[in-house]
């Protein structure tokens, strides 16, 4: 159940005005704080602060962290835990910190997030594509290889995202990400007021659970498709990411380049097919 | 008109499918470096690189500075101009740089977008609130001042907002952003892969054309509100903020704080007033 918030508001509908009570989708600061064996010892830094809903921190965390490049794996993971002092405070469980193992190398210019090729002519989004195809873990999809995905099954997913999604349904304000196998049952669903960290969320379980590379399933998102999501999929070594709402340009040029089968408008009995359509049947 | 890019697709309909030529957003990056005088003479950073879609980047890149708190007006800006080197070569629009006049002096923490308190007890959105209210350089939004605003004018703003959306009605995958005033004119509309862009560019042309504070104006969102677009909007000196979708918990309590009306839900001749009910008559 996702956390939501319930506050009086007004309602005002042509020109009738009444008092009602209304839900919100809960958005938070998240303090990310990595633990790591630097080349002077044992290091603390801030990695991240991110606006999110509350809920599935750890998730969040380790998806985050393994999205960026961090984290290889699961087998880099010590632990990710609540930062709790003892003193209580408002907002002490907006810290969540992770330690990595003894042996695990972080590239710090990997942290500052500066992922992007940058150079005196200029930056490119094919330029974003390369250092992003370097990071993977992964070997990208290959083509002609299963999954195959019939129209029908990928009809059906939207009805099953929408079905889970109880704190879109109550309060209009939160994106959802879902996970399905490969004959469209839904493994994980996770809301949050940023469309990524949804993702971040669901890809932090699956790599908890040990799942990675998600070689034969299909990630479900409800909004649109950007750069950043695609990356996020394809990180995870997923063949399919599937959207409701529209992809971008980039999104378009990194998924043909990863392999990945990119739907989108994946609604009321139709979609597009983007990218890798041979997977489609 | 918001550029687009049109690539071949599949259209599956039911079982249907056929090929087709469809309609994108595009999404880039951008770099935005930053020229100043610092303690050791002149300096030059890499300040953000974000996802956008291309143009109006002197807009975006005057907004994001003028919202980040780094430009506390026009009077503090230089230049803006697109690096352009002299070879040709990809991507070679997708930097901005950004030049201040001698006196302005540059807060370093605020560039590393640290603008949250971070303590041993942790952090919460209060803290965000307090960080935020030091930070613009108008008072805020005073209770009982005019702008107000009738539920009919308000009713007639998405309309307005959507007769313009040419790129999203093209691509189905670009937010906007468009400024009002509080005659229900409408002077300026943004559209951008990114919300928190489309709201950026709308306010950078506002702050280059000498027009803040916008102490008579709406700000309408084509999609929900978060904390960062109340946020925005609050530097901004804005006193309504208005979304076509729902706001999160966060941006209702800042919106609170700073005097600001929020609207959400602003559609088919309905809409909920979560802050600052009194300005709507």
């Amino acid at each position: 159940m996702t956390p939501i918030a319930r506050i009086p508001v007004q309602m005002v509908s042509g020109e009738e005005r009444r008092e009602a009570s209304d839900a919100l989708a809960i958005e938070e600061p998240l303090e990310i704080r990595l633990n790591h064996v630097g080349p002077e010892g044992s290091e603390q830094r801030v990695l991240s602060i991110t606006m999110r809903t509350p809920g599935h921190d750890d998730e969040l965390a380790a998806g985050f962290l393994f999205t960026e490049g961090i984290l290889r794996g699961a087998e880099d993971l010590r632990e990710v835990r609540p930062h709790r002092p003892d003193a209580p405070a408002p907002g002490r469980t907006n810290v969540v910190q992770v330690s990595l193992h003894d042996h695990v190398t972080v590239d710090l210019q990997r942290l500052e997030r500066n992922f992007y090729t940058t150079s005196s002519c200029g930056i490119c989004g094919k330029a974003s594509i390369e250092a992003l195809r370097a990071q993977s873990p992964f070997p990208p999809a290959l083509p002609g290889h299963p999954p195959y995905l019939s129209s029908s099954l990928l009809h059906r997913l939207p009805q099953r995202l929408r079905a889970a999604q109880d704190g879109f349904e109550a309060t209009g304000g939160l994106h959802a990400a879902a996970l399905f196998d490969a004959s469209g049952e839904r493994l994980l669903l996770r809301e949050d007021v940023g469309r990524h960290n949804a993702v971040d969320k669901v890809l932090g379980r699956a790599l908890l659970d040990g799942l990675l590379p998600l070689r034969a399933h299909v990630l479900l998102v409800s909004g649109r498709a950007s750069f950043e999501l695609v990356q996020k999929a394809s990180m995870a070594g997923l063949p399919c990411l599937a959207a409701v709402g529209a992809p971008s340009s980039l999104a378009v040029e990194l998924a043909q380049e990863a392999g990945m089968t990119l739907v989108g408008f994946l609604r009321e009995g139709r979609f597009n097919v983007y990218s890798g359509d041979w997977r489609v049947v």
